[in-house]
């Protein structure tokens, strides 16, 4: 498979990046391709901004609208050849690892910033429903569609205060926006991420526990089971995209997305 | 009181740029002192790095750190100037606005790495609590208590599929990173965020009805009921910071993290 690994730590010499290492040289053992977005090694640069465009000034300087100034500008071709370079990639790839320290409980700035530019309209979304008129596809269909999508997190807190009742939030609802928010809604096949805890402090048998479980969730990310989110277009949403009443009855919150 | 107004919008002239507008005038206008953190006006940088730390460079290029680096250059005031004047206009507010279109479900790069990068160690988390051994003061205390944080954000999509068993996941949950992870936990006090729904096409009606809504909301900043987040040390979790079985008993996700 072609595989980018897209990275998100300031430090090549940290335990994200000798995980990193091992995990890259697992996907070659397996002899599957790999790219790179090392995104602090390229000096990404996080900020949508009007420079994103490519846009000649107008009769005066026009108000910036994001959302049609990314769609007129991917259709145009006048995206910033940095944003250009990472869909090429994209477009490569089979599948995504994205890996980052949780920091604040979400990506790193440089990360999410990846996911603002590079995600445009046109590319990542906003294409009609032909069988849904007003709907648009997503949450399981979409421009990113066959493409499978593994989140590796390092964190610092031990792995309980990260579970179902643990007071940092379950890490699988923490990183909602991220898993079903972004990744389901473009349409790729998420997997259930790999999670590094206690990472301040890992010891060195606890260190190779968790190269060997990234070696074989990387090496298997051809066939590992995806979460099992619920598809937008599939009947479990009524036409206000609210979950219908029989399903998961009474219950709210994150975890009604996914199908039993 | 002192109001810091914290604004993550490319485009002045935009929704987000007219309801700061209103709201900015409200809060003078029932006599509130208020200071600004434009992001993009001010050319914020997102991305944690080597700089922000002024450290000389050790013996050889020692490996960054970013948790002990930051924590040092805020005890030795080496933190990067425009950090240190983020932090000195949190020092003086009595409440924070943060305000912020939603992209991808979570914050503009800008606005994540203005948290990582003012943030720091020593400045907003990581005081040990003399009562806990082994504990730091988080979630409800911290060096933050006694301010008031309130977030606005718009966003594109209407108000069910935000909703509690909406498709886009419900709000309060999809924002939990950033009211619980980040503000309860440095013991800020977080009231319940002001949302402006449709927001890619909202009649002249509906816009007046969200610009009174926060006019109101952030002239009442000061005495708005906060959202009820259970204390980290108030003796809601065990010694693991799992909560406690008898209090919401057999239920897991975020929403166990509100006392009811």
């Amino acid at each position: 498979m072609n595989v980018l690994w897209v990275f998100a730590h300031p430090e090549r010499r940290s335990l994200n990046g000798s995980l990193r290492d091992e995990g890259v040289r697992a996907l070659a053992d397996a002899g599957h391709d790999c790219r790179h977005s090392d995104l602090y090694a390229m000096g990404w640069k996080p900020t949508v901004d009007r420079d994103d465009f490519g846009e000649r000034p107008g009769p005066s300087d026009d108000r910036l609208i994001v959302t049609s100034a990314s769609r007129r500008a991917h259709r145009d071709g006048t995206l910033s050849p940095d944003i250009r370079a990472e869909q090429e990639k994209l477009d490569w790839a089979d599948a995504v690892v994205l890996q980052f320290p949780l920091w604040w409980y979400g990506m790193p700035a440089i990360l999410k910033g990846w996911f603002d530019r590079v995600f445009v309209k046109g590319y990542a979304y906003g294409v009609t429903d032909p069988g849904h008129p007003g709907r648009t596809l997503r949450y399981g269909q979409g421009l990113l569609a066959g493409k499978r999508a593994l989140v590796v997190v390092t964190a610092g807190s031990p792995e309980p205060a990260l579970g179902p009742r643990g007071i940092n939030g379950w890490l699988d609802h923490v990183l909602f926006p991220l898993l079903h928010g972004t990744l389901w809604y473009t349409g790729m096949t998420v997997l259930p991420p790999v999670a590094v805890y206690g990472a301040d402090r890992l010891p060195p048998r606890e260190y190779e526990e968790a190269a060997a479980l990234l070696r074989e969730r990387v090496t298997s990310i051809g066939d590992t089971e995806p979460l099992p989110f619920r598809f937008q277009n599939g009947g479990d949403y009524d036409d206000d995209l609210v979950l219908r009443p029989d399903l998961a009855p009474g219950a709210t919150g994150l975890g009604v997305h996914y199908a039993p």
